[in-house]
């Protein structure tokens, strides 16, 4: 008999929410049964968008009990990094493009108490990251190139979601596998197939926003590998 | 008989808002009368903060019909212009300090087809805006560094804002002088004696949600200058 | 019988030309059956040279019909892209190292109607592109570092070349395979053994304007790999 | 009996040239009698455009004899002081927006063996200038935003022009005051009567190639300010 | 009857010291009756020259009690800023030109419970400083451009010098005036006559190592301006 | 019978030393048998502290003769290359996460007729490097994020040592293979296990000024990887 595969982790992308009601919204994602939620921060350097920070972050805190992660596409992460975590967030991911000691980066946050993760552009090699691997709790493969909510799915990159399965395998250490960009009903299975393990979704849930609950359940449902059939 | 001084301008800073409901927050902020939103734009590396983009403000303003203004405190200001005026931004403030051609990222927000600001930090001397006041609509003199709420106004700005207060004088155009920083009730009447016109106040008007009103009010009236006091 | 081995592709670097006469240049490199010239595009800070922009090509498309190709040595490819297509390029390369994220600015150049290539320098990886295959028409690696005419070929590229070549043919796309830097009928015949396909030489053809034709030849012959000596 | 006013200076500005024939546009030039012609070189980070560097104005140097100015609109200008005068310029001009180190950068310049001026933008103060006012030879005023030929002559420089011709007054020193950036025959007579005494043109020569020497003398009459009128 | 002139304060440069015996070499300058050593920080960024950090000014600290000044010449002082006051400085002083954001990073210096300098290179005009003059307790005008001990001093600097006396003298506070750059017998006093009050000098004191203390002391009488000749 | 293998090479870090004697630390070194001095040079940019710059260096020059290395952790280490060189170092190491040109800057290395290093942090994988082993005489991995003395050993690069390893073995050259951060008496036997050859100790010497002969015996014992052992 197979054992049981993991529940695929649904995480759900703050860009395509309704700012002006932000801690509803989040109310609405938490009640769904989203796993967590993902804080899309972008400083207008790295990428050619600006979103939000940290207060606004703590804001919402307040009114849900749902996860929070971080994803910092920003030029430098390292004099913030304590505001994330003050701000209520349990996972700080940094990109591996932004960080001349990545190390040093990732130590700082495992530091602060919080998990840590480490995020890829489509062009970036594993090779980036691959001494690190032991310092963090998540690798995330982008699938778009950051800056934008709404962009389509890199199918491309289902090739490196492989490999990046394969050098986590390696490590024995339980790294989340997370993909970002494009996430829906028709790519959610290929990245799955791949080898992902989170999935950050964003249009695809608020496209829907009175039927979140069994939007999630269908994404789930289509992010489940069938042992047998992987 | 004297002619009516003009009626001090009150602009409210988003800072200390609660973000979760920043709808409702900016309704109040509309309902208790004030005459702009100031949106503070920061991309935590021209300052140690990073805050709001133009997702955020975009949100917002479909709930409201107050005036925004733009604050930018950014290191590129001149990529993501369009992107405020979209979000609902009438009026557009950059740094002096960030832009080295600043005469024509002023002009690109003129042809954008809102009004144009200028902002200067506490150390930067109005030299450094004196060859574009012919293109704005608005002198910004900080009365704190910016990045945070909640900070002491620098009274030593005051001479500063009678210098500029002289600028414009000779300019015959009608700019607004805003200070921003420090602003509540026991610093307002300083900055309006020393020529200041536009009072941008962030923590004086959230500490008293419930009287709004009544501390506009009150702003208003220690804010309002006596033609034969001047 | 073997199949015919595809003609070898010569490409003229602009740097040594007469800037002076520089249409009279390019028609006689054209006249000499050239398959199209490199415009080595230098901005001072990628590189310790400036060279030429768009407006010097664009006097230049007006007098010939060989085709053109944009070697950007720039820190910021970037905002200009559109120059060089508008200038007349058929082709433009970007350098791995200046490209935070890689994939969208060959996406971006690819948008314009234009093919895209990828450049990258003699200490950079394959790594660095293997992610971007499926985008490129053209992979160039460097024989020498990037700035000035004149230097000596560095034969320790040809095992990278080789390495490129298997990359390339394991994605089954026709991707050229260029190289750049002292190439000459000393080392042209190295190069196009390693794998190379298109050979960009400067010095070579101008040191012998009169005899252009019989070199560009020459030249091809000893690019042209037998497949049974292969 | 007035003393006869200084015969002003006309320098053409090298980006309306046809850069396929940039020897025989030269010539022209030279022909026609400009005094000097000033190669706009631009490196695409300063400004956004990317222009000519030192081989081609070496190319040109050997079949003309009239002044070369180089304009360095570049964000680093000292590593390629050298290259300029080796290419063939008498003077060489840096942006005061550019230098950390203004003064030792205009002494290196002086130390080639060449003059040495320095340039400002509209926005910039002259108060940026008035400690290296004892090194330069020459001083020059953008009257548009630097990047592009063919914009409009910004009419608010003339105070500044006014004021630079202030200062150079007080120093006693023979210091050329230039003007760049939409001057023609409309503007010509605006900015010397505010104390311009060299005129960079560009378009307006260009733009009547065979009746450039004519076009020369009709600007030069109107830059001409009768001693009486001033 | 006049009052009596403050007594001019000499410091020494630590450049030209021994480094191999820097204890020692203190000592002397400790013994020879200086005022403070300075410790020029370099970067090799801001300045062509790297130099010596805290750990090196630690170590010093502990051998000596002479007072020590930092003089940073680095771009991003704010980081360290701490590290100075721990290794001993009683005064850190700043550039204009490297702090954006420079009425901040002086009241963090003092905020550290040291005294705070700014300094300004050859070019930039007193204006950068202006607005902190009512933070600062010592402004330094380089006299030569900051890089390398032995260049000789600009004397071009001392209308500079003067009009730093009056804007100080207007401030009614006591902030020291040091001048540094080329400082020696036969420049000190024309410093001194301008209106410096505190002189920095290396060579001038090494140079005689056996005769240190006449030769302060004879330095400190060429800087002593009489009253009746000021 | 075995051959005898390498006698490791020990290197002593500067940091910890006593900065006021360090001609006699210095010496200490030589006399208790080290086989190299590594300057530690910090910029305070590309690491977060500032720490010794050639004239350091060349003033200890004068009174020692065991050999020097300069490890430079700074962003820009080309415009100074000559300076260490002057100062008597015999090796210069740069940081391959510095050097957008790498080739380029070990060649000018070499060109100054010193030999080459080149440093990766613990984040940067091999692959930065593989193109350039045919310049270097020394690999250094890093084994802590460089910046400070006293930081614990990451064990976890001995897997990237021993792949370095793999990688000079097969270049045929024989290139130093260095490790630098937290080596001492507990974790040098890993490092040399895993292939080190050249070992950079700090606070393990200097903890013990009176025995150091002793402790670098002791170190280079354990060093000693026996050939049947390995």
């Amino acid at each position: 008999m197979q054992p049981t595969p993991p529940r695929p982790r649904l995480v759900a992308s703050i860009l395509p929410a309704d700012f002006a009601r932000l801690g509803e919204e989040c109310r609405s994602l938490e009640e769904a049964g989203i796993d967590r939620i993902q804080w899309d921060v972008m400083d207008g350097v790295f990428v050619p968008n600006l979103t939000i920070g940290p207060d606004v972050i703590a804001s919402v805190r307040r009114v849900v009990d749902v996860g929070f992660e971080a994803h910092l596409m920003v030029v430098r992460p390292e004099p913030l990094l304590e505001r994330w975590v003050e701000a209520g967030c349990e996972l700080v991911i940094v990109h591996a493009e932004t960080c001349r000691h990545l190390h040093r980066t990732l130590t700082a946050i495992l530091d602060l108490g919080v998990r840590a993760g480490v995020a890829v552009n489509p062009a970036t090699p594993l090779s980036a990251i691959e001494h690190v691997l032991d310092l963090v709790d998540l690798v995330l493969v982008m699938t778009v190139n950051p800056g934008f909510g709404g962009q389509a799915y890199l199918s491309t990159m289902e090739s490196k979601i492989a490999e990046a399965r394969a050098l986590i395998e390696r490590t024995g250490r339980p790294i989340e596998l997370e993909v970002d960009g494009g996430i829906g009903p028709d790519t959610i299975g290929g990245a799955a197939r791949a080898g992902a393990t989170t999935f950050c979704t964003g249009s695809a849930l608020f496209r829907r926003r009175g039927a979140m609950a069994a939007e999630l359940a269908r994404l789930r449902q289509l992010a489940t590998v069938r042992e047998d059939a992987a």
